[in-house]
């Protein structure tokens, strides 16, 4: 931690904290009677950047996006609804999706290039496109500052909490603030998880260099975490950045306020991220895997995400079992340059492996540290100094009976 | 299946069903009581092939066993011992390794060159040499054609059944045998899987065509085995060649004879694999995966891969749900080629997905299908014709009681 990291201060109001945004969440009836579409409004044009599923399935809404973004790199308006993903529809699905755009544009008087959209739940059912059109025109009437929690709690599928967060800081002593919202991998009855997140701030940003703040802190947060490893058709993550803070444009990477904008970025992706994991269905443990000493960054993140995936690191951790024989395989099978000799294992603070495979550590003092609901796990290479850390969970029997017996 | 299938005849006797090989099993105490070490030697130089682990923490035996293929291909014996895996042990399990090498050559008054080594069961820990070396002086003595039975019993860790299988065929009519044995990805208490196989044969295979042959025969079978996607330390498949039937050798893959004893090899090694995914941990249902209409057979390989490693098809199965949205999005994540609106995705012979994201057929049907213990996923994508198969099994809530709860 730095020092810039104290300059951060946790703010309330999530993807309203931000100047110059309004939001709401409401009915319209692809659930039964829960909130199912939020509407997210920027009071100006707002530079956008977006990061999507690698998925080469991807659900329309996706498809649709991805057009939009080569339209205009600015937007106006964000629609989302949950119940239904809109995904492996074809045409059909492809038409439903334009008209959440129009529908969009119209409700709110703006160009239908200013619009992004997205959608979660179940896979392979046509929209109710009726309803949500009806929605979106009643959403745009009761838009507003508060309207965040509301928001937060319309892009739920079965998570059990909603998740938003902001910071503030300042850039040559005017306040900025960087908020937003998520929705996690809580499987989506009764297909499969969907990672949204979309971040608001009334910092001024140039597109381009929006998307390089986006793609690093998305690659630091919300692509360094998994509950069960597999990458949905409609994942997405957006930022939509207005200038409304009136603090100076940052246009270059070398601007001034640029290294505290990016910061907090990242640290809001990373709050996000993280409350993503602790909402993993089933999970009893939160699992914090950090690989240090590997030869580059990326090597290290490699290792992590080979710890992290691997079922039998997970059933361990469930288990509270201070195996690090379980942690050192999943490394040998991650493909990154390291010498087994040289690897020194850590729970917390307790090194469970020492070089030259030395295990010399007292089984109740790991226990001790496994019986917590969170674990910090730190690998060593000795290598170089590369570092990564990622959040995952453990593997539970609870997490093969939600995703088993949803329909039964 | 061609009509050369049928002439391969299923035989009894395993390891030793092929002329000129005697084996045996023995108890050594590594283990409690139960057999821990077994012996099989070949009363004439075999030429043999071998594939290991890729992992990059390799175990002992592993390291020792690549030095040991560079000194000669020809070998006469192959110790292994369960109970302890001789993995992450340093320069004492390197020293260990050895020890077993020199003994068996000892033993059998063969060059140390002659000899393969193996080990599975727990890491970390250092093995009983005085003890594994007494076993191996032991198991000289005992060996007999009627062997087999015992090494195979002799390999398990937490196998709940002993695999064992073997053909025979004739080359310009003299009577030639394909035999072998494993060990399954039962999870070794207390850390990872190990999948071991040892195949013998009284063909006469040059060796660098008997590398060629197992290499295409494990890449269809043992390398399109999963159970959870972890690979282990200790991985082996080796298959050794005496030439004792008297058949005509060869040398070449054109050589009259070859397909058939490359088609016995995939069989034997297709068998063995098969046995290992129905005794996989926790294991309720056994899967089929077929892609087909791929670009490439690689192609089709690494979608029925992603399909049988992702978690959220092995629970769907689990829980008997026809949930053709997870396997398509399993095929999006496999990093192949292929348009989403052309898959068919068929359960058995029953069609869920069709073209154009076309749903339609009876969940009474599916249901009856599901509920079998052995369940076919095929997926033709539409686009070529490479095509590949993959055995897997359903992910239950016991395999993570196995797995989370071994020590307590």
């Amino acid at each position: 931690m730095d020092s810039r990291v104290m300059t951060l201060q946790e703010v309330e109001g999530g993807v309203t904290a931000a100047r110059g945004f309004q939001a709401c969440g409401v009915h319209c009836g692809v659930k039964k009677a829960k909130k199912d579409l939020a509407l997210l409004v920027s009071d100006r044009p707002a530079a956008t950047a977006a990061v999507f599923t690698v998925n080469s399935v991807p659900a329309a809404p996706v498809v649709v996006d991805r057009s939009l973004m080569q339209r205009s790199f600015y937007k106006r308006a964000l629609v989302v609804n949950s119940g239904n993903a809109n995904a492996c529809t074809g045409e059909r699905g492809m038409q439903d999706a334009w008209t959440m755009v129009t529908t969009t544009a119209e409700a709110l008087a703006v160009d239908p290039a200013d619009v992004l959209i997205s959608s979660t739940g179940v896979i392979g059912q046509f929209l109710p496109i009726a309803r949500i059109a009806q929605g979106i025109r009643s959403a745009a009437q009761v838009l507003g500052r508060g309207g965040n929690a509301d928001a937060a709690e319309a892009i739920r599928t079965t998570d059990t909490f909603p998740k938003q967060y902001a910071v503030s800081f300042e850039i040559d002593g005017t306040p900025v603030t960087v908020g937003g919202m998520a929705k996690g991998s809580g499987m989506i009855a009764p297909n499969m998880a969907t990672m949204l997140a979309f971040l608001t701030t009334d910092a001024a940003v140039a597109p381009a260099l929006l998307q390089a703040a986006l793609v690093r802190a998305n690659e630091r947060s919300f692509h360094r975490i998994s509950v069960d490893g597999d990458t949905s058709t409609n994942d997405m993550v957006a930022v939509f950045a207005n200038g409304a803070s009136g603090a100076r444009a940052l246009a270059s990477a070398d601007d001034p306020g640029y290294g505290e904008f990016a910061e907090a970025l990242e640290k809001v992706c990373g709050e996000l991220a993280r409350m993503i994991v602790r909402d993993g269905e089933g999970a009893t443990k939160f699992l914090e895997i950090t690989v240090s000493g590997a030869a580059s960054e990326e090597e290290a993140a490699r290792g992590t995400r080979a710890i992290a995936n691997s079922n039998l690191v997970k059933t361990a951790m469930h288990g509270e079992d201070a195996n690090w024989g379980r942690i050192l395989a999943a490394l040998g099978n991650a493909g990154i340059r390291f010498d087994p000799a040289r690897v020194e294992i850590r729970l917390g603070q307790l090194p469970i492996l020492q070089r030259d495979f030395v295990i010399d550590f007292s089984e109740e003092e790991a226990a001790a540290i496994l019986a917590k609901p969170e674990i910090v796990i730190t690998a060593d290479l000795g290598e170089g100094s590369g570092e990564a850390t990622f959040w995952t969970c453990d593997l539970s029997a609870r997490y093969v009976e939600i995703n088993a017996n949803y329909r039964t």
